[in-house]
């Protein structure tokens, strides 16, 4: 699907942005990403090749850039009534989302970017933590008892978030389920006993 | 460097594995991988770039078959004198080699390989979180306290091995040495609660 006709905020460079994403998406719908060439997202943005290579670099770049922009939460995290069903309400749903072929080709494409050399620091990989460390601090942020206590989050995010994506990447099978509030748990005692 | 000329076990075929890992592995010296080529690797390791291709399919399959190569543990872990003393000593040496530039490109070189869809699931990530594996049993077969209880290991790979791994390859910084002796904690004490 092409973009919307019309004109959109950012001007020239964010229309560009936006139809190279668009096409990017729409030939992933429909055939193998090692079929797909910068050339062919060109074509169906209307866009030359050399305007791409120059604002990306290469392939694996367009690829990252348009699995950030699938992961980027939109909306906050679920409310439950408790911290610790919101951790876990938003862990099943990280989980879901993520072990899917769709999720997971994300997360690689995320991996395989090679940016990291930027003196922002800004680089995909930490865009991507970033979008968890956000949605866990908003969830901490609704209990003081919690929020109060340093490092709760690098605590939900090394036994809750590690985990899920780990296995997503190196096992073959996804974490399963019903292993999320005992990881929770293990994330909120950890912060209680620290 | 060139393998050493001789004979060597598994005849012609094994004899190009090692000229193609061991030319992959000097020119990684060399150069940037973006710059390294099949038909680079091909020339050095005096073998036709068809034979490369025709093995390994693509770069990223060489590449990933040399980080496998260097992840494949070489010892048994350390003995101390306790499973929480062999894990902790374990896991450091491990965040240690992985969090190096050299350890951090394998763990993205076998991230970024594609042969999931292999009839047998031996994948290059299945190698990979089965190296740990075998090494977090081999402790905890040392005491039969942790040996006899089940689903430990899979603890230890959730709390130790995912943030250790999920640190180094989404975040800015690796986890914090002194946090590790807190994650085995955390594997231990959720497996003697399970």
């Amino acid at each position: 699907m092409s973009p919307v006709p019309g004109p959109r905020p950012g001007g020239r460079s964010a229309r560009i942005q936006q139809a190279v994403h668009a096409s990017t998406r729409k030939l992933l719908q429909e055939r193998g990403r090692a079929e797909i060439t910068v050339p062919m997202i060109a074509a169906d943005a209307g866009v030359t090749p050399s305007t791409i290579y120059r604002r990306w670099g290469d392939i694996t770049e367009v690829f990252a850039d348009v699995a950030i922009e699938r992961l980027r939460p939109e909306t906050p995290p679920r409310e439950t009534g408790s911290v610790r069903g919101d951790l876990v309400a938003w862990a099943q749903e990280y989980l879901e989302e993520m072990s899917s072929p769709v999720g997971r080709d994300a997360l690689r494409d995320i991996v395989m970017s090679g940016d990291e050399a930027r003196p922002d620091n800004d680089t995909k990989q930490n865009k991507c933590a970033g979008f968890c460390r956000i949605q866990i601090d908003t969830i901490l942020h609704r209990d003081e008892s919690f929020s109060a206590t340093p490092g709760v989050t690098e605590r939900v995010i090394d036994h809750v978030v590690a985990p899920i994506v780990y296995r997503i990447l190196f096992d073959q099978d996804p974490l399963a389920e019903d292993r999320i509030e005992a990881l929770v748990d293990s994330a909120l005692d950890a912060a209680v006993h620290a």
